[in-house]
């Protein structure tokens, strides 16, 4: 089933041609991603991929890192955001432990690689080895998924982690981090003006321009396994939707060390944290949806996963001209 | 259940306050005009008005008006865009005729009020009465919704009638048709401006600016229909998501004869319609989504009801700060 007999069954639809916008796009995307139609009834696999950060320490959070334990034992008991749009929509949830501080939480899957990363004002915040390992989980797991699910949604959890998705912004575009940082979980504006300067400090330390070296500097470990994932789906041609600001900052570090990996990259909307419009543009991303969330998870990737399963529905269901003698 | 009540138990939940951004505004909006909690499982309404235009004699449409009552028949078949959302999202269809050409549909209420208005580029396109009865049809299916319904959702179908839009938002805002005349249904560049010419006679021939003549000079039946739901759901305070284009139209008639009654309004997306922006900022409205959809029939607004639903479910599922012990 080619590109072009998705767009011949869009246009013989009871509709003005085109005249469902995105979710016209977006079954075009998914055809043009995997060379299939779209599916009757999407398998989806929401991934929220959880670390702790380093530069916790600098002050950066309105929260501890005590938080991103604490919510990933929210996941696992799912009374998370993700949890019920997951429930809501039919995705398959799969919390991924990525290197969160204190005990492992059962019922998560374990791919620990340190609890936490370093703290990037002061050295890199993991070793090359380290990221390379991050991104092997990514990759790893969307193998696995290949065969069982037709898409695969990207979302995280991590204290701190805007910081370092600042950080790679700033390190991979250029931007000045005054321009980019925002206020995260709930800083206030003294809170945003300390963080952009620890932003701009790392930046100074790590002045490495190398793709992996700039990832490994800022981190996280979250960030890269969702890396990991976007360049694994390329392989096997399932499309990833990406959640929000951190996630997308996983793009980056795929644009920097395989850009044509991101064409199986659907991104689901722009987020209200301050730096993701840049973001977006600096990847030349149309995001599906504008609905000022800030919250991360996958939440809302979600959101976009349920603008798709109505578009491939009326795909599906709807009537041609010839069916109900229109026109 | 107060306003106040509704926003403490967003707070409540396991998140930053806020972070849901737009499906918190609309449980709050659900809150400030109920004056109840938003609900467990909405009970959801789909109104789809239809009717002929007259102004469609001048060839201001790239379909012929043979197309509304065969795409009325589509709606009775249940094989069109909004026939397959409705099952989707669980929203019970109402397909309404207000005035189609040809003989009844069979499974459609009749409240036609005459085959079409007449051609507003040579008279006024309905009387004074028929705009009130059009009116009056609306506002009865509010009031037969209440008690059954947790909020309506308003719709429309009938060839032509964006032209009739266009005339309203020109003649309620003073904009001039040059700057928000658009395609409609497909119409090329040549088409959309002879549909300019068109407005701009009707325009002129039609200087009225009381609100009432305004709205019967123009029409159409479907869009006064939709004024009408408005005006009595504001009497009853239920909610109202309002389509695109056309839809909207029918606000910018509520607006001029009784403005207060938009407070139970909910703008469910911008269309690619080329006038939609600029109408919704004359209403000062903020719509949920911006999928370029341009379809009508209620499409927009059975996306944004998705939202809402998937807002309502996370009001009630998500865990509380204490219950999840987090923070």
């Amino acid at each position: 089933m080619s590109f072009e007999a998705v767009q011949r069954r869009l246009d013989s639809l009871t509709k003005p041609p085109g005249s469902l916008g995105r979710l016209e796009d977006i079954l075009l995307t998914y055809a043009w991603i995997t060379g299939k139609e779209p599916p009757v009834q999407p398998r989806l696999a929401g991934y929220v991929f959880c670390a702790d950060h380093g530069v916790v320490a600098e002050g950066v959070s309105a929260w501890p890192s005590a938080v991103t334990r604490q919510m990933v034992r929210n996941f696992a008991a799912g009374g998370a955001a993700i949890n019920v749009l997951c429930r809501h929509y039919g995705i398959e949830p799969f919390i991924i432990d990525m290197g969160v501080q204190g005990e492992p939480v059962p019922g998560v899957r374990d791919f620990r690689i340190a609890p936490g990363t370093r703290n990037f004002a002061q050295e890199p915040a993991m070793t090359a080895m380290q990221a390379q390992q991050a991104i092997d989980v990514g990759k790893g797991l969307a193998m696995e998924a290949a065969g069982n699910f037709d898409l695969l949604l990207c979302g995280e959890m991590g204290i701190g982690n805007t910081t370092a998705a600042t950080a790679l912004l700033c390190a991979y575009s250029g931007v000045d981090p005054e321009r980019v940082t925002g206020a995260g979980a709930g800083l206030d504006a003294n809170g945003v003006r300390h963080k952009t300067g620890v932003i701009r400090a790392g930046l100074t330390r790590h002045s490495s321009t190398q793709p992996l070296e700039v990832a490994a500097a800022f981190g996280g470990f979250e960030i890269l396994a969702i890396a990991g994932m976007i360049l694994g789906a390329a392989e096997v041609r399932i499309p990833v939707i990406l959640d929000g600001f951190i996630s997308c900052s996983a793009a980056l570090i795929v644009n920097a060390l395989h850009a044509e990996a991101l064409k199986v990259v659907i991104y689901s909307h722009c987020s209200a944290e301050k730096g993701h419009k840049m973001m977006l543009e600096f990847l030349n991303a149309q995001p599906l949806l504008d609905l000022e969330m800030r919250l991360g998870e996958g939440t809302g990737a979600a959101m976009a996963a349920g603008i798709f399963q109505a578009a491939c529905r009326i795909y599906y269901e709807m009537a041609t001209f010839d069916q109900a003698q229109v026109g």
